[in-house]
């Protein structure tokens, strides 16, 4: 199996691309990886370690999209873009399973779409970050920020594609999935997560009703469903609140003799917490939906971010995630059909 | 000026409201107390405690509103109710100023609106919690969750009303006010956020543009606006990942033992970090656009954060956030009936 990696658009580009490449290559040996961009850049980073060149491969180009760039623009016109080029070579070699990058989010998403395709069914992708819990288990949002006004319909899929990865990263049959809402009463929500409650209270997953973004790190829940204007808000204040408590909890140990003493004997605990916290840790964020698997990494990942979201695209791969969102948008289609036709004998 | 505290349906009623009270009562010579609820309770509590007695004064109210009633039902129905009976005081005494309440929520705002009424040209009340930031420095965030199903016009008024709230709160001339966004570009958010970006842009306040949840407390905001859906997500995610992040720090500590050890040396500062994090500093949080002050104090409010509430309420009434919110709603007015003019005669 290929892996696309498009080694430019990222702040650590194309060393951490190349050095997380080559670590997941040396531990993966049915994989082989394929990077796109300044043949000439990656080429002098490649030399300076020793790899099985007979699985990696160079595809020159030039150019790379930035994150100020207007995405359906630089996809349509930048054709000699690092990133083009990765959507393309997915988009025609049946061994290239998936794509990683690094670039911006909108260009992700509107190259994912327009370079490779939307599986049947699918009304609107979704990106599926995973977020860390009190407990030593991740918890995915569905959406996290593709999407930002959504429809009833839009959240019933991303819970269903939501399933299909995390029954495949955590290895859970049924993930548990709470809808976020403002309170846990059935009653409870906005017009939208209403209706969307409604249905997903018909569907054949493991629904645990409304929840309140207060227990969405708890570990109680695989997965969150929410439209992706709450999903980036509750995304980034989870983020925001674990700087400023970090930024709290150094003041408070700075601001005491005692502390600062005590705190020379807990810089293991420390550098823990940190690791615990680290978002690098859980690879990328797949954009589901699409017909190859699309993966977008934090812009500021490290060798290790990418070496975690090659590993995950393995889990993705292995556990067919793409092939299970089509079976589950096929029954979809199905179970929509057939309740159509009832309420038309009715 | 009277205050008046409905001293029953929190966890720690009616001892918290009680001795918060009459902390308070001891700094604060020009106010006076009135306390509804059970009158043989209430006395059995305040007979623990010297005061000057001539200041607080007992409604008897036998019963409680617990937060499983419907809002609207309770507020009709319980009128004998230490809540509806509290309402009932401040909707009809000229010198009660204020109504502090630990009680649901729903039935705060319900009473709030039907029992006081909303100020002259007020669309929706807003709930206006006050949240810690990296800085020794409140921010505030309209709407924590009082209306889940927004319009661009609201956001605009929850932004004027909190600018009022925030110079009363913060002696701050001109709050930053922050649109909570996927984006800090002034293109990025949904329909909603969008339409309301540009009203806010046309407003006489320091209007900083779009913002990202990741920003929220970083303390270079003094008034966060959102619909009520995403602004109840942000505040509750906020308590999450603080309570996860210390869960984890914990943990950290306690799998190693010279971790173990330095701790003993940091209980202070840890105590300190506590301390920063406490919702219960902040007092409670207003519904404004009533006629008159509406505090919501957390159910779980104990005796310095219903003190911290009065203290809040004092700085409310002597700023005449009320008066100026009516003003603000006056202006407002205006300033349509001018734009709607000019359209005419366009």
């Amino acid at each position: 199996m290929k892996i696309v990696i498009d080694a430019f658009g990222g702040d650590n580009s194309p060393n951490a691309q190349i050095t997380g490449g080559l670590n997941f290559l040396a531990q993966n040996n049915d994989f082989s990886l394929i990077f796109t961009g300044d043949e000439a850049l990656i080429k002098k980073e490649l030399d300076k370690y020793k790899y099985d060149a007979s699985r990696v491969e160079i595809v020159h180009a030039p150019e790379v999209i930035s994150n100020e760039e207007s995405p359906t623009a630089a996809i349509k016109t930048k054709k000699e873009s690092s990133m083009v080029k990765a959507f393309d070579i997915v988009k025609n070699d049946p061994d290239a399973v998936a794509m990683l990058s690094s670039g911006s989010t909108g260009a992700i998403l509107t190259g994912a779409v327009l370079k490779i395709g939307r599986i049947e069914g699918v009304l609107r992708p979704t990106l599926a970050p995973i977020l860390p819990t009190k407990l030593k288990k991740g918890v995915c949002l569905v959406d996290g920020g593709a999407n930002v006004d959504c429809r009833p319909e839009y959240l019933v899929q991303f819970a269903l594609m939501g399933v299909c990865y995390m029954r495949a990263m955590s290895e859970i049959e049924n993930p548990r999935v709470g809808l976020v809402s403002v309170g846990t009463e059935d009653k409870k929500g906005n017009e939208l997560s209403k209706a969307a409650f409604a249905a997903l209270k018909e569907l054949p997953i493991n629904f645990a009703g409304n929840m309140e973004a207060r227990d969405a790190l708890t570990g109680e829940y695989d997965l969150l469903v929410a439209d992706g204007f709450a999903g980036n808000v509750l995304l980034k204040t989870v983020e925001g609140t674990a700087m400023m408590v970090m930024s709290r909890l150094k003041a408070a140990i700075m601001g005491s003799t005692s502390a600062k003493f005590g705190s020379l004997f807990m810089k293991k605990a420390f550098k823990q917490l940190k690791r615990d916290m680290d978002y690098n840790a859980y690879g990328g964020a797949p954009f589901l939906g699409i017909e190859k698997i699309v993966v977008k990494a934090h812009g500021a990942s490290n060798t290790a971010a990418i070496e975690a979201a090659l590993v995950q695209i393995k889990k993705m791969a292995k556990g067919d995630v793409v092939g299970n969102i089509k079976a589950e948008m096929q029954k979809l289609q199905e179970l929509q059909a057939a309740n159509a036709a009832t309420a038309d004998n009715a």
